[in-house]
């Protein structure tokens, strides 16, 4: 029996185009003992896997032309030879884009889903809302009546991002890309402000929604969004770098260009820091009970956008940049049996 | 009886011209009781000065058109009606620029040259000394065998900077704008190595003095040669913001446009800090002793570039930007009785 696997089929120089990913039929193979078969129920696509398809040297090794593309995967368990796993238990993995996976069962973690669908183990349960968790808190360290702005702030770490700061106390303000996302912001996420950047001004629009400057930038998306930030950084400020996602699609040959930022950094003797969610695993403990008590409770909201079939990684993954999801962006593969 | 005094006559917009500066005749007034009468020794001139000839926000209040530029002064009590100084002491100041000041004996504070020239209190052993320790050790964190990049390494900040991550353990390497500059840091300082940012591909001659790639930077200049250091970047890298020297003459309608930094940032998970010595005010205590010793000693060296009577100043601070001096640039405008 086979199922489809999505690969690398070139590099791409710019946006992914339909040169870029392919689809191939591989065998299903069977499990041995201390293996378990699992179904895809949901993959995950982000940002930052735009890295790993460039060769360029990165955090993370690239991934290989001809060679499946992998991430993080919500499978269920349809047959086990492991005492570690049953079958029908959800779990979540870094695997191959494909539609079955044989992997020893030591290799994937049992989710514990507590009433919630399986897919919030990769969004506000998983990757994304660690990393809000971990830049906001331990990196942004928002206080009491301080004035954060969160960008991509309707996506799926910077849903989370802004909803924590909002509960340290501060006034936060997100930065999206339609009106719809702010409407979301505002009305479901309590965001205090929306500023919406493609209807243009920004740096009015900022100054407007932040009177009393920024405390606290949480940079997701980079480009015209942080220039347009800085000359509004107070004294002090903290700006958690998270991702840079409106360069990511940048051809071979162009650079990212705007604004140098080291004077407004020394005006405001703020601190930028870039982080990855991997740079605090030894915290991920202390922080994932957090999380699930606030999610659970309805006390974090989320959002997800959800495209259905494998066969529509590749447009998922696209939609990415060009601001398609509201929360995080998912494609539903299977169902829970 | 009357002095010069320097005023600001226009604010510059670029580089400060004849139009910027003007020198006006006023009275050398007499000590009240506490007062003390100083002469000027020696003027400070710095490149954050620029900032304060431009009328917009900062970390310091602009100076004043029509009023006098103030700074750094060393000078010697000639008359004392306070019985905290007496006459033939050596003081520091944050002083108009004028020949001689009638101040409270408390707002100076006395100087222990400990055989040294009382312009070390502006140098090595003033606020550039302090900017060095407090960048370098606090934010820096050299630790043994890492790389550390400085650049405006023979300046009056980087020239101790340099030193203090060389004893840390770190190899050092200085980035500087003259041959001579380069063998004053390698064979006067100990840099283990020297780039000429003028002599071109600064990228490559970097990556060759770095080919362990780059764990700190200490940022004095910014523009293109901070663009090239990004690149080079290791994981968890400092990079201290001191200063931008290369953006202080732009103009008003000029901005500060290169490489945006994010990515690099969340490369290699790098943090950058802008500060000002004012920052770490309730550790002076403690870095004070660390560097007189230092000094005294001769394990940290230092260079000044004196130029000569108190009509030079506008010289010697546009100097700063043509990078004229090697180490502290002072002007000399009297001697010691």
């Amino acid at each position: 029996m086979t199922q489809k696997q999505l690969i690398l089929k070139e590099r791409p120089n710019g946006i992914p185009d339909k040169d870029t990913f392919a689809f191939r039929e591989v065998e299903i193979e069977e499990p041995s003992e201390e293996e378990v078969l699992l179904k895809t129920l949901y993959v995950s696509v982000d940002p930052y896997m735009r890295g790993r398809m460039s060769a360029a040297e990165s955090y993370v090794a690239p991934f290989q032309v001809g060679e499946p593309l992998s991430g993080g995967i919500v499978s269920q368990v349809i047959e086990s030879k492991s005492d570690q796993l049953s079958k029908g238990d959800i779990v979540r993995g870094n695997l191959p884009f494909q539609e079955y996976h044989v992997v020893k069962a030591n290799t994937v973690h049992k989710v514990d889903t507590n009433g919630l669908s399986p897919s919030v183990a990769l969004g506000a349960l998983g990757m994304p809302g660690l990393t809000a968790y971990f830049g906001m808190m331990h990196i942004g360290e928002p206080k009491e009546n301080e004035t954060v702005v969160v960008s991509g702030a309707a996506g799926a770490v910077g849903q989370i991002a802004g909803q924590l700061a909002k509960q340290a106390g501060a006034r936060v303000i997100g930065i999206v890309g339609s009106d719809e996302k702010a409407t979301y912001i505002t009305e479901e996420l309590g965001y205090d402000a929306a500023v919406n950047y493609k209807k243009g001004q920004l740096d009015q629009q900022l100054k407007q929604a932040c009177p009393n400057g920024i405390d606290v930038y949480f940079e997701n998306v980079g480009g015209d969004i942080g220039d347009a930030v800085w000359p509004l950084l107070n004294t002090f400020a903290r700006i958690p770098v998270c991702g840079a996602i409106s360069s990511y699609n940048l051809k071979e040959d162009e650079q990212d260009i705007g604004l140098r930022v080291q004077w407004f950094l020394i005006k405001s003797r703020a601190k930028m820091q870039g982080f990855l969610v991997g740079d605090f695993a030894d915290k991920f403990s202390e922080a994932y009970p957090i999380l699930a008590e606030k999610v659970s409770s309805g006390e974090l909201k989320f959002e997800e956008t959800i495209k259905e079939g494998f066969s529509s990684i590749p447009d998922a993954f696209n939609g990415l940049f060009s601001g398609e999801n509201i929360g995080k962006q998912l494609v539903k593969v299977a169902d829970v049996d």
